[in-house]
């Protein structure tokens, strides 16, 4: 089958074919080089492994010389799920009333395709490159954080990106992300000394202190918000303590939790706070806390240029200039942020990571001409 | 081998040598049947059963005619744990140093040898009765409970019981128990709703009615004890929540508690003030709370004729009176406490469900001229 590269709708629909599921690479990448290679663009494709992770598929491709303007996305998707309750099959590609249905409809191969098709109308827009992933809805750790080290050892160089994650809610030109929050996560263990209920004396139930570890960690405001951003938030996600049996006082309970953190805070300065917060509210030798490897720092590309260059891109076809946040959750941006600047606006997100996944086959084309007009003002 | 059942000594050893760990009988009350039978007690040995539980052998055994006075116990033993651990075998009742060896010594294998040396050398001594079960160290379900009822069925009535469980926390002579507090637990489920930490708006975390819950339940006293109890106490001994990821809000959260609690309650009154506790820090319908089935009753043999009995038999044979407390775990002294007064006394506890259990060969005798003084005056 010929793809017509300029089609948005054609490639989306030959790329939800592809069952690249994380983090298998399902021909989706491969399929990009073939449309990619074409029209002028060198394509590498490096995959990235590390010890108790899977390896995974990267794709990179530049047009032209010097710092590149890049266009960046992941070809995996997330599972599709129950596959009896798909009205259409999630890999299936099929239009129905305008719609085109599939698993990464919005997230992110409709986007992706619209990238190809921009940059198969502009075939004298360079320099430009793609910065493609397989490990996005993964763990993230053979992804876009190792295609940029990769690239940067072998002198690639970006002026600035654009990111195609879904972000707006309701209609194409609702909002462009210029941030996220960052992200750090823990295990609190407080610890005590088994016994029997009967003789509380002679026991240290570390359960009494897991209210106050509750409140020390979620009833304070971590700070009030910055200019670009929502207040930093936390939650405790789980506990766990007990033997099973009732007579018995625990040796010792966990907690785990999560933060989402604005710019107000590093995750070092995030660990020093909690950890503080903690120490105060039940003594410093009550507890432990271990840190998850790997933090999402918080980031934002500052309002300016490049967020202009974008805004008006969407405001040129959509008729709305798209509102500036630094919600929800992380993004690649997170590792791309070192490198250049970086933008993130791609389809609108309702359907993403749901059943019956689906994109308006009107706005890939709407999406097209937006991705166009970036990449035309950015290498002009 | 002829056991002379004057001999406590003789009698405790070849009870310890008969493996009955809980639920096994072991040999254990046929041992007694062949003993007490020549002394002239009718004996019955019904077995017990119930769906989900292990059937278990008891032991009914009656001399004379009217309501009796019983000396109540069990056959059954916890396990030994590790073997290797053991200076004598568990199950060897060998004696060293003028202390018996084997698991039973003290609880309550020698006490059970101290009723049988008893009863044996005042044979004139009527009506006395021997409630035995070998379910004590195991669910408590198809023994003592059920044996009462079954010789309720045939007729079978109790003046007062002696039961011998080691009450004495250092030396024969410290304490009778009169009353034991009541045992009651349940689960509590606080209902949330699931989400993704990055939108906690979307979402309603249960753990932060965690904390509160806690408070609720551990923070403010039952009461202040009574007369013959010490203050109810309620210890929270397990909690669950998560779904393993840290960027999952949980949809629910469980914990898990128990209360020991004194003549001030019972069980309905308790889950009446605990329930209402719960719905006024939570409101009422943030939460669901589940009572474990059989909860154990306060309760209290008062001061008087009975207790007065053993505390002079004690005094007589040790010099000392014994205090008369409620305190520790639970025992079938909640079950016989509905058919006739029932005061506690036996043998030394420090060894009691340890490696190494074992009882001095002496106390042995002293606690059978007891039981002989109490037998005498209570069927006198």
């Amino acid at each position: 089958m010929i793809i017509d590269p300029k089609d948005p709708v054609a490639v989306a629909q030959a790329l939800i074919r592809c069952e690249s599921v994380t983090p298998a690479e399902g021909g989706a990448q491969a399929l990009l080089e073939s449309l990619l290679a074409p029209l002028g663009f060198a394509v590498a494709r490096p995959t990235f492994s590390e010890p108790d992770t899977p390896d995974v598929a990267n794709l990179y491709a530049r047009r032209g010389e010097g710092p590149a303007f890049v266009f960046a996305g992941h070809t995996d998707v997330v599972p599709p799920g129950d596959l009896a309750r798909w009205r259409e099959g999630p890999f299936s590609g099929v239009i129905v009333d305008g719609e085109l249905h599939g698993r990464g409809a919005v997230d992110m191969k409709g986007a992706v395709a619209c990238m190809v098709a921009a940059v198969a109308r502009r075939p004298e827009a360079a320099p430009v490159a793609f910065l493609i992933t397989g490990d996005e809805e993964g763990p993230s750790i053979n992804g876009t954080s190792k295609l940029l080290e990769w690239a940067a050892g072998r002198g690639e160089r970006f002026s600035a990106c654009l990111l195609g994650e879904p972000t707006n809610p309701e209609a194409l030109g609702d909002v462009a992300k210029i941030g996220r929050r960052g992200s750090l996560s823990a295990v609190v263990t407080l610890q005590g000394a088994q016994g029997h209920v009967a003789y509380p004396h002679l026991a240290d139930n570390p359960l009494r202190r897991l209210g106050p570890a509750l409140a020390a960690l979620m009833d304070e405001p971590l700070d009030e918000g910055t200019a670009h951003f929502q207040p930093s938030h936390l939650e405790v996600v789980g506990v766990e303590s007990g033997t099973g049996a009732f007579n018995v006082i625990p040796a010792s309970a966990t907690l785990q939790f999560n933060v989402r953190f604005n710019d107000r805070h590093t995750p070092d300065s995030l660990k020093a706070l909690l950890t503080d917060r903690l120490a105060k509210a039940l003594g410093p030798d009550a507890f432990a806390i271990a840190f998850q490897p790997r933090p999402g720092e918080a980031f934002l590309t500052a309002p300016g240029a490049f967020v202009d260059l974008v805004s008006d891109a969407v405001e040129a076809e959509t008729g709305r200039r798209p509102a500036l946040t630094t919600g929800g959750g992380t993004s690649d941006a997170r590792f791309i942020k070192s490198y250049c600047p970086v933008v993130e606006f791609g389809l609108v997100g309702q359907t993403m990571h749901q059943v019956d996944e689906r994109v308006a086959v009107a706005d890939l084309e709407t999406l097209t001409r937006i991705y166009e007009r970036a990449l035309v003002a950015a290498c002009g």
